[in-house]
């Protein structure tokens, strides 16, 4: 599936795994979705992506920052001032991920009435 | 960002967040990938998703038949046999979860330069 024919998501050992367990993450999804609209501060990206802890937040975008896809900028002023943004790296991620977030509107009614005919079977 | 306004994965009572919380999961996007070329035995996919444990298989298998992506056939044959296929609705995952994986193929070796410098940070 690859222009890359040396690295297969379905093969253990690839590096591919790694960059796909990081992005294939629901709260991921929601922050680099809430991201491609521009920089955001911390508060700002807790009330956009609802439900989302703190604790999971800072999380999330430690591990967007470590994988070079999201930049963390802290302006000297008072009060100290953080804001977070996509990186170029961050925002190639956008289109497939807001692709699954498409999907994920666009079928969700589908995906409950599934679920409800499964849970009603004898 | 939906041809459904009143959808929105951002809102945390959405139903879109319960059908984005099981496609945006690696375990979920392999297999789905996996049988994107056709139906396949259970063994069969063990095989080709290396790594995945029998019970994450099952479990995967399972959540994605209660919503209604996957089909199971059993045939009354000896010894049994069981076949996993996507449902028409996992046919239309299938487009953005390859896009996923391709982006992790493609951006692999960025994603773990960027860590790199990362954790060699003073």
């Amino acid at each position: 599936m690859s222009q890359h024919p040396e690295l297969n998501v379905l093969t253990a050992t690839c590096p591919s795994r790694t960059s796909l367990a990081r992005i294939a993450n629901k709260w991921t999804a929601m922050v680099v979705i809430a991201l491609s609209g521009g920089s955001m501060r911390f508060g700002d990206l807790r009330t956009t992506v609802e439900g989302i802890s703190a604790k999971v937040l800072t999380e999330t975008l430690r591990d967007l920052e470590r994988d070079g896809l999201v930049a963390r900028h802290a302006y000297a002023e008072m009060p100290p001032r953080v804001e977070y943004e996509l990186t170029d790296l961050g925002r190639t991620l956008d289109a497939p991920l807001r692709a699954l977030g498409r999907w994920a509107e666009e079928h969700a009614v589908e995906v409950i009435a599934a679920r409800e005919t499964y849970d009603a079977r004898p």
